[in-house]
Formats: structure tokens, sequence, C-alpha cells
């Protein structure tokens, strides 16, 4: 028996599952700032419009297509398209398509994208349920607290090891989000809780497969669930994230209980929440941006004899392809992404396309990229010089792109980025109206008039 | 970066997922002895029993009210029960009934009760899709197969650090087998188990609660749903399993690859499956087996004076509560095994009820049994004398307890077992008409008869 012990076994972990079931259950509603929650809409924005902009993607027609083999009954909308499933198949659905271009939220600290799971699990539920949009943006912050606040305390050795932190940390937000809609008490919440707690969900191996975006969607349908079997009377351990063979100590060897505890209720994770401006790696960005700057000052692509481009190696270890072939290829190209910079101003889903890629003129204006290694330039910074046919040369240096915590994006961005993403789905009418829905959602009587507009046609 | 990479990673595994999954679509049917096919009757029908014995639990009505707020299609039934629910959710249902009463199959090597998340996907399925019996049995061999090698690789260290093996396989053993039975083609199968293989569940820490049957039923359900979405076109890594961030590097230590391609497809691991003929913990089933012997010899419990007990100390040390207060309690104490084997000849679920260990002849038979640490007596071995009224000394020895895989439980021994189970639920008849449907299930031309019979009322 002496095996059965773990070596680096903790037993004496603070009772952090009854002390997020207590946040979770008790919280004021809109106990935070004004900040805090103008952040919470931008993110559900910003969620929204990822999840309508991926809706017909192919990994969204493989998975209705096996939801439709349950033949689900119509309890909740799947964004952008007409079918609608039951709560937790939609939480499964819109889950995987807020994450399956990559463009979605991201909490710089633990690299998890914490709305996928949470929001997709509490929209479904609110719609179906009959919640107002106040219980929405209620669930939504304390749900991305539960989530990020458990990420903080098991990042980085539970990601090294292999964990897709987004899924694995993500039922617990989907649950206590489902938890806090469902109004369950504390016992009950540590149940559903603990019930998400036994159902970690994915591996970084997945990653370029549709079971990337499936972590963040099986995540919202789990802990909703998990939230449904807590409110009839379903059991789980009251220590199911920090005893010795709960939750995190068996996916973690890391794990700082005072990052779940620390300011609780004081300070919120999704404050911390930023928005990527581009639809690739976070290491273009700056590359991005500063050849959109050069294209805001004037500089066009048939003035352009060479682009001289400085980053730290990083940049180039990481996205050197300098000549890719398609769409995904160009993803890993810091080239591309400065001749998509000059040429549109931004680099959203659709300049990643192949029929954009392999353009002749976007294969002209890469080769004419030079790029040089240049350590003493932070990897979230670039240095960009257009010389110009005309002898010109133009220098725009970026030191933290746009979407970073340091330079968000406005509101007005924001908008841009989901009107790229929406405008084919929904018909840009359709997409304007959607997003006044969103900035007016916390003030909403109930959710599903909102959600009629993220649904096609029925003008 | 330098961080990202894991100490223990291991890049030279075998393509693993490729060979299971190549074993999974092109196995032929029955393409193993008569022993083993026996086995997998033997295995399916002690899964049925169990599920239909615990179908009444609490656990099970709080599953089944959970899962009816998602208003699910009729597709497949609740064992032992009159509702149907949705495929998926038949699955987690019955998965979660057949592991309720912890009376089902073990595979010893593992401690993986292998039929739970394996059967309970593939009936589900197979009664909704109209699979004949054979394809069941063919599917219950190669889900168990691919569960349980899996375990072998992984096991000690991944159960040690927490995870209850029998749900973080499980969701591999029922992707295997419903794609089995969906009859996807080598590449889709690996795709099934690459979506899968995303999907482990359960902590030990669970273990007392209703999550620990959770686990099993969780696992036939997320197995199920990965078959699905596979045969749709959904993408998973191809070497989900193996890869340094898949699944099994992720989530265990050791993974002797060789136990999972060794002999495929000649051994089959559901050979090695055994049967509890106790509720409870298996190092009290020594001491029952033998208070069991002496009953039919002709030892009543009127006659007794006093039972010595000789054992290892370890038994002891784990069930050693000598007055036990209910039933949960009396799992824990083999003074109440002793009591209830020459009782009644056995302790099955009604035998460990708070009815009948706060009986007060079994409060006082059990005062009689004195017990001594003896460590030259194997853990699973027992020594007991009865010393009787008249002065008499009645002696057994059992060595390998019934149930074992040295002296495992005869057919009629797992009808009789099955009746106790469903006698209550079914009645008897009825229980009869299902034993013999068991028996003969990899005959029958369709499921669906046999299903019918596990369903009350309806004569």
């Amino acid at each position: 028996m002496a095996r059965n012990t773990q070596v680096t076994a903790d037993h004496n972990a603070p009772p952090v599952t009854q002390t997020l079931a207590t946040f979770v259950a008790t919280h004021p509603s809109k106990g935070w700032s004004d900040a805090v929650d103008h952040e919470a809409h931008r993110t559900f924005m910003n969620w929204l419009g990822c999840a309508v902009g991926a809706a017909h993607h192919e990994a969204a027609d493989a998975a209705l297509a096996a939801v439709n083999m349950l033949q689900p009954a119509p309890q909740a909308s799947v964004l952008g398209r007409r079918e609608k499933v039951d709560m937790a198949s939609a939480a499964l659905l819109n889950g995987i398509t807020s994450h399956t271009f990559d463009f979605d939220d991201t909490h710089l600290k633990t690299i998890i994208h914490p709305a996928g799971p949470v929001a997709s699990a509490v929209l479904a539920m609110a719609e179906h349920l009959g919640h107002s949009g106040r219980e929405l943006i209620d669930a939504l912050v304390i749900g991305i607290d539960v989530s990020c606040r458990v990420g903080n305390a098991m990042y980085p050795d539970h990601y090294d090891r292999g964990w897709h932190i987004t899924g694995s940390t993500g039922t617990l937000g989907a649950a206590a989000a489902c938890a806090r809609l469902l109004k369950l008490d504390v016992q009950q919440t540590a149940m559903a809780l603990g019930i998400a707690a036994s159902q970690p969900i994915g591996m970084r191996e997945q990653f370029g497969t549709m079971t990337k975006p499936f972590h963040p969607g099986g995540a919202a349908r789990a802990g909703l669930v998990s939230a449904l079997l807590a409110s009839k009377g379903f059991t789980a351990s009251p220590k199911a994230l920090e005893a010795p063979r709960g939750m995190m100590q068996t996916i973690s060897t890391k794990n700082t209980w005072d990052e779940i505890t620390d300011e609780l209720g004081q300070r919120f994770e999704i404050s911390f929440n930023s928005y990527k401006p581009f639809a690739c790696g976070i290491v273009i960005h700056p590359s991005i941006d500063a050849c959109a700057q050069l294209r805001k000052q004037g500089v066009t692509p048939d003035q352009i004899e060479r682009i001289e481009l400085k980053v730290h190696s990083l940049v180039l270890e990481l996205t050197g392809k300098k000549e890719p072939q398609d769409g995904l290829q160009a993803k890993f190209s810091v080239y591309h992404g400065c001749a998509a910079g000059l040429t549109f101003g931004y680099a959203a889903e659709d300049e990643f396309s192949d029929a954009v890629v392999t353009r002749p003129d976007m294969v002209a204006l890469r080769r004419k990229v030079v790029a040089t290694v240049d350590d003493s330039i932070d990897e979230a910074s670039a240095d960009v010089t257009a010389v110009l046919l005309d002898g010109r040369r133009v220098h725009v240096f970026v030191e933290h792109a746009i979407g970073s915590l340091q330079n968000p994006m406005t509101d007005a961005q924001l908008e841009a980025k989901f009107q790229g993403l929406s405008d084919p789905v929904l018909s840009a009418g359709r997409t304007r109206e959607l997003i006044n829905a969103c900035w007016g959602v916390g003030d909403a009587a109930h959710v599903k008039a909102l959600v009629a507009l993220a649904v096609p046609g029925h003008p």
C-alpha cells in the first residue's frame, strides 16, 4: 500500500473549493467597478463575434452533424446559424466556433482563452431558462474569475506538462457561471465545482486540429451539465479541487493556493483580458501593427522598394516562413503579416485565407520584406522602415502592439473586428443592431432578443 | 521558451494511436476463442445486473433529473426504468448505475472497472441504431481491450497520482467500441480515439460520492460522442495518445508502450476480467467466503460460541470496524462480512443495507467474531474456525476467495448475483428471461429485444 502515496501531496491545502463556492453563490450582483463591468461587455462582444464568424466553418458543420445524431430539443441557438439544439449542445457548439479562428480573448498571465468555456455555457443556459442580461454578465465575470484564478495557481507547470489550460480550467469556470445562473446555494455550488473538477479537458498535442476548439466547447458543456447535476442533488467531494487526489494536485505539481484566494471579490481577472486585433500568433502582431501605421501615414504597396524589419530572434524563429503556400502557413509568416498590414491595415481571418495569401501582389510584397534579427528589441515590439521607390524612408517603431494590455483595442476597434467577422454571416445592418445589443446586454430584461439578432434571416 | 519543454518527454513513442485504430477498425468479428467470447457474455451480464440493480438509487434519480432538463429524445433505454433518453445520455446514466454499488467487474492488473464505460456506450448506441448482438459483443471485447491496454501502460503511476483509471482510460474504450459499431475506417477511428484522448475523466478524491460512478458514465458519454464527431469528419491529432503533449505523457509519467502493442489481437484483456460476488472491498471477500462455506457445512448462527478469524494485518487495518452503525460502515467491517457469510451464505448489496446491518441477530453474531492478525496468511486468504456451543470446532481455510481469477464465479453464481440485483426491480420472471437473453446476445439479430426485457412492466 506504500506505493499508493503521492510524493508531492500537499495535505494542508486551504479549502479553495468552499471559498470559491461561497464567492460564486454570494458575491453581490455587479459587485465590481464600472470599468470591470465594461470589460465584461467587451469580453462578451468579442467572444460573440468570433462565434458568429466561424459559424459555417467545417468544424462547426461536423460538430453540429454529430450533435444532430442525438436529435436535440430546440432549446438554444447555434450562433450565426438557424439551427437550435439543447442548451448543453449549444454550449458545446458555440464554444467550438468561438475558438475556431484562434481569434478570441486571451488572459495573458495564463494564456487562457477565458470567454469560450464560460460565455458559451451561460448564454445557452440564459437563453433557454430566460435569464436577464444582468444575470448573464454577473455569471460571466464570476465564472471567468474562477477559471483564471485556478489557472494562475497552476500555471505554468500545468500548461508545460501538456494541458490546454483553456479547457482544463474552463470546466470550472463554466460550472461556476451556470451555478450562479441557477442560483445554487453555497453547498450546491461546491458540488457543481466538484463534479466539474473530475472533467478537465484538453491536450496541447491537439493544436492544429478541430479538437483544439473542441476544448472550450467541451468545457462549456461539461460545466453546464455539472451545474445541472448539482442542482438536482448529485454529490461530489467538497474538497475536489485541493485534496491530495483532487483535481489540481493530480494535474499540476505547482499549486499556488494564494492565487485563488488573494483579493477574491475585489480584484477581477476579467480586468486583465485582452483581445486579438489580428488572426494569428501574438509575436507577429507588432509587425502587422507597424505596417498598418505606415499605411495610415500614406504609404502604399506600389511605392515600396523594400521593407526593413527588425525584430527579436524569437519572432523569426517562430514565424519566419518567407514563402507561405496557404492560409495556415501564413499564420506563421511575419512576412505575410507585414504585407497584409500595409495592404489592408489589419489582418483578420480573411487576410489569412488561401485566396489572399496566394494573390500575386501579396507574394510580391512579401518578397520585399527584409527581416533582420535585433535582440535589443523586445519580443513584443517591432521596428519597421519602408524604403520607397522615390528614395524616401518612413520609419515606425511599435513598442506595444495594439491589443496588448498596454495598448488595448478601443471599443471602436472591437466593433470593427466584430463587423469583419459578423457582416458576412448576418449582414451589416443586423451586425450593427447586434453590436448595440451587446453594449446594452447588462441592462436587458432578458437575453433572448440579443440571441435572436445573432441568428441569420428573419429581418 | 525553454520553459515550455517537458522534462520527461518521450519523443520516440511508437504510433500507438494508429496501431489501436487499425486493430479496432480491422480485427475480424469474433476474432478470438470461444472462451474469450464467453467471458464477454459474462462481463456483459454482470454489468447489466449492476445497472438494473441501482436503477432507482438516488444518484440515478438526480442524474436523470439533470438530463431531463435537456429534454432528450427517447432514443435509448435507462436500464431498469421506463424512461428513454438520447443515446449519449443513456450511456451516461447506465454508466452511473452500473458502478453505483461498486459491485461491477474488475480488471485486477489495473483495477479498472472496464465494462462501465464501454458496455454503457455500446448498448445505448446499438439500441438506437439497430445493431446486432454480434456487433455489440465485438465492440465490447475490442473497446475493453483498448482501455485496459492503455491502463496497463500507465498503471500504477497514473492511478497513484490521483486519477480514477476507470474513467480516464474509459473514454478511449468507449470511443473505440462506438467507432467499431459505426464501422469507421482506420483514419476515422484514429480521430475518434484522438478526440476522446482530450477527455480523461475522474479523480480519486471523489471516492465515496456520486461523482465516483459519474466517472464511468461520463467516460461512456464522452467516448460515444467522440465517435459520432469522428464519423462526421471532426479531426484530432493522429498521435493524440503518445505524443509528448498527448494524453498519456500528460497524465502519466509511466508509459510502457509495449503493454499496448504486445500480442494485440491475440491476447484479450477481457479474459482477465473478474466479478465481485460480494458488495464490498475485496479484502473482506475471503472471510465472507469462508463463513459461507461454514454455513454450507451445516453450521448455523445459533450454534456459535465464537468465530476465530485469522487474517493478514492489512485486512484489519482497512476493514477492522467492529461495530458498524450503518450499511456504508459495514462495507469496512470484516466482522459484518463474517456474520453475513454465515447467516446468508453471501453478501450482496441488500446484506449491506442499514436494515440488515442493524438487525439484533447480526449485531450479536458480529460480536462473536474474534479476529487476530497472522501475517503468514496472504492478504487474499482467510483462516476461520467456528467454535460451537457443543464444543465442536469447524475449520475452513480459503486460499483464493470466490471471484478471484484463481477461483472465478461460475456462470450459475453470476446468475444468482444477477437475480439478487434484478429480481426486485424487474420481477423474477422477467429477470430469468433477461438472463437467457444475455447468454444468447452474441447470436441476437438485434439488441432491442434484450433491452426491452431490462425495462420494467409491459409483460
